[in-house]
């Protein structure tokens, strides 16, 4: 994801007052050429590992590995943007430990491995702006977070029905009969403690960047395979879709300014005072300047889904607080995505404006029941930051997938492994027959492949 | 919709600061008997349409007339909750007038109905609650509503795409470009101006009932055939669905404060002075009591889809402010809806809490593109106040549809009159072969059946 990069030829009006560009995107030659990097992140066990013997993180790059659990193959590409890789993944088992029944607030932690309670697999991607520090941070943390927000709840996680209270003490006779009515079901336990995790991990971010004096923010991807089923919560514009032999699902849907147009607008609608009135909240096709005075332009408002006319005064030649379309559509002139982790001291360039109020650490969540799927050998999840589905179509993808499977043998155990490397090379301006194109990222590009039937099967057996 | 209205069994806690059970719904045996009101609204023509010859309005109980353009059937059942029947409907023909170009602010109106630019279908149901007036202002008032916003931007809805300026100058030379770039279609023009109708028909309600001292809101769905396409804007639980003979599709979305959980929790987080320390915004199960204080129960709060475990505090205890499930959920202790038209004025009984700063007047606004069915005779749309969708499923009225029309003859003017009337009986506990059940509705009840077929046909003679 870049950050404050935008199309010169949207802007028609004035000065920009939001930062320069960043990226090299946008360049016909790019501003560095990309490089693979060799990994050189900690490998399975080591370092927090060895501390803490129930998470097992993988952190970023992680190239090409086979991990020990069949953990989906991840790699990382640098577009030299900043030093340090802005992309950062992690992935790795997450073992959710049982409190002992009773004792709520002094818990007794089985603390042994062999006695865990539950296991899951864990991968996510984390794409920074403004730096690396946020996706370092967070590739280190979040796991950390939603480990804990899980075993919160972990008891009413294993019952068939969570129970109204966690001690499974029944205080009315009808407590059971008001979840089933709510339609409360255990992964809305899980839905829930990945939502808290994100906004644990943020608060830890905002503090930490605070006591180093750094900046940054980043998007988060996280995918959670746990019994059973497969939670991706993303706060961002990275994606995963799930590619089987007839079918394409998309598994998350991007948070941006424009996605997210109605809320944004609906809090510059309540706080005016959060634009310091350098921006307006109307959208238009197009920022507005002086000959549109006077004129009924096409506008839209927070509380409109349509379009209608209005008649422009001064303050609609302000800024737009959404401006662009797509992946070219910038908050605030400055950042595009809506949802992410970090960046509480970012600002409007030479302004006191923040973005922070306008952006949510809260992912969105989608649930897949794996167990449920007839699932084949060849399935796979593709998750990946922008730097991918900004030159490759989900049926692109999925094209290069299947082909790649079908042509390789089914006993190769690096085959997951390069076809997640095929993918990044396709985004380097590498013709092949599959696409017939040569489009190139110019972005860090990060690509998890993940063969669900491996997870399934291993899962099945706990 | 019944205001007020709540099932004893959900309230262990303590008495409840809301208004007194209005409806019989729940009652076995009810209140009143419903029965068969005599039409006594104006007919096609007459009060509004001879001072107004571009509108002409059909308003409630509209009791299966065979209207002038095959407008659809309108059926309407009073139970007797109030001496006036809380149901209004409205329909008829939605005449467009051009304005005259460039004479932007001083228009020139063609007035003559030969000259009128574009014409268009209105069917519209408002359900009230706290007594008939704000249903009967909004079927005397949202169509001229309409009218107006219709009638401000129909010179974009005419062109292909609708212009950037209204007068069709182009400053920019890119204009064009821009509206293509961000998809602007003339629909999105029509669901603006449902959008903006629906929100100066609450403001016009709003100083008709302070004006008048009376009191009340009302639900609104509101179905438009205009230029081949079908718009079903709805604000409340009112529903309409298209059945055909091998399809069932859900043209609108209920407004209740259990689909807009999050939007109320997120209002009330924002402004907790609304909830004036009487409320909890926080979602548990059941109500708790002091039994559960201390204990950790399951809750949501506003950035949630999922749920979690919170430890009970005192706080906890106070009223929900979403209580209960499904139909029975009430904003407040107070309203099942939660958007809507009127309750400028509504308070939470014996307090001063206002019900109207967390009521949405904007409805959502679905669009069916009927040009590209393949229409059959048979296809109709079926809109209905929840006093039908409370005792029938939309499988079962799809049912009931097919088989009245299948064994009626095609040639028969009245068919489709007698499908609304049939199925207002089968929510009189009428048992028949089609559903096998004698279910009662004790709310009233108001159904359209329109011929989308007739709505075609006569559409592109135009």
């Amino acid at each position: 994801m870049s950050a404050g990069w935008f199309r010169r030829r949207f802007l028609p009006g004035g000065p920009l007052p939001g930062p320069r560009p960043a990226g090299p995107r946008s360049s016909p030659v790019p501003y560095h050429r990309p490089r693979f990097l060799r990994g050189s992140g900690s490998s399975p066990g080591s370092t927090d590992a060895s501390r803490r013997p129930d998470v097992r993180p993988v952190r970023s790059p992680a190239r090409g590995r086979t991990l020990p659990w069949n953990a989906g193959y991840a790699e990382v590409i640098n577009a030299e943007k900043s030093e340090f890789n802005e992309d950062q993944a992690a992935c790795g088992k997450l073992c959710i430990r049982r409190c002992e029944f009773g004792i709520e607030e002094d818990q007794e932690w089985l603390t042994v491995c062999p006695e865990e309670f539950l296991t899951g697999h864990y991968w996510a991607l984390f794409d920074g702006h403004g730096g690396p520090a946020a996706a370092i941070l967070a590739a280190n943390t979040l796991h950390s977070c939603l480990r804990r927000q899980l075993e919160a709840v972990v008891e009413g996680m294993m019952a068939t029905q969570p129970p109204m209270h966690l001690s499974g003490r029944c205080v009315c006779s009808s407590d059971p009969q008001f979840v089933e009515e709510k339609g409360i079901r255990a992964e809305d336990l899980v839905i829930g403690a990945l939502e808290n995790a994100f906004q644990e991990c943020d608060d830890v971010i905002g503090r930490e960047l605070e006591a180093s004096g750094q900046m940054g923010g980043c998007t988060a991807l996280v995918a959670v395979f746990l019994q059973g089923k497969l939670y991706v919560a993303n706060a961002g514009d990275s994606r995963a879709i799930l590619v089987r032999r007839d079918e394409i699902r998309v598994l998350s849907s991007e948070c941006t300014p424009e996605t997210e147009r109605q809320r944004i607008q609906q809090l510059a609608f309540t706080y005016p005072e959060l634009l310091a009135g350098e921006f307006t909240r109307l959208e238009f096709p197009r920022r507005l300047k002086g000959d549109d005075l006077g004129q009924k332009v096409l506008f839209r408002d927070h509380h409109m889904r349509g379009w209608s006319y209005k008649q422009v005064e001064k303050s609609d030649l302000k800024y737009p607080l959404i401006h662009g379309q797509g992946r070219q559509a910038r908050l605030l002139g400055t950042l595009a995505v809506s949802r992410g982790l970090g960046d509480h001291q970012l600002r409007v360039l030479d302004t006191n404006i923040q973005l922070k109020p306008f952006l949510l650490s809260i992912p969105q969540v989608t649930v897949l029941d794996v167990d449920q799927l007839a699932l084949q050998e060849d399935d796979v999840v593709v998750m990946a930051t922008d730097g991918l589905w900004d030159v490759l179509s989900n049926e692109q993808v999925a094209l290069l997938v299947r082909s790649f499977l079908t042509s390789n043998q089914k006993d190769d155990p690096h085959r997951f492994s390069e076809l997640a490397k095929m993918l990044i090379h396709n985004t380097q301006g590498k013709d092949n027959g599959a696409t017939g194109e040569g489009q190139v990222s110019y972005d860090d590009v990060s690509v998890f492949v993940i063969p669900l039937h491996s997870q399934a099967q291993e899962g099945s057996g706990h």
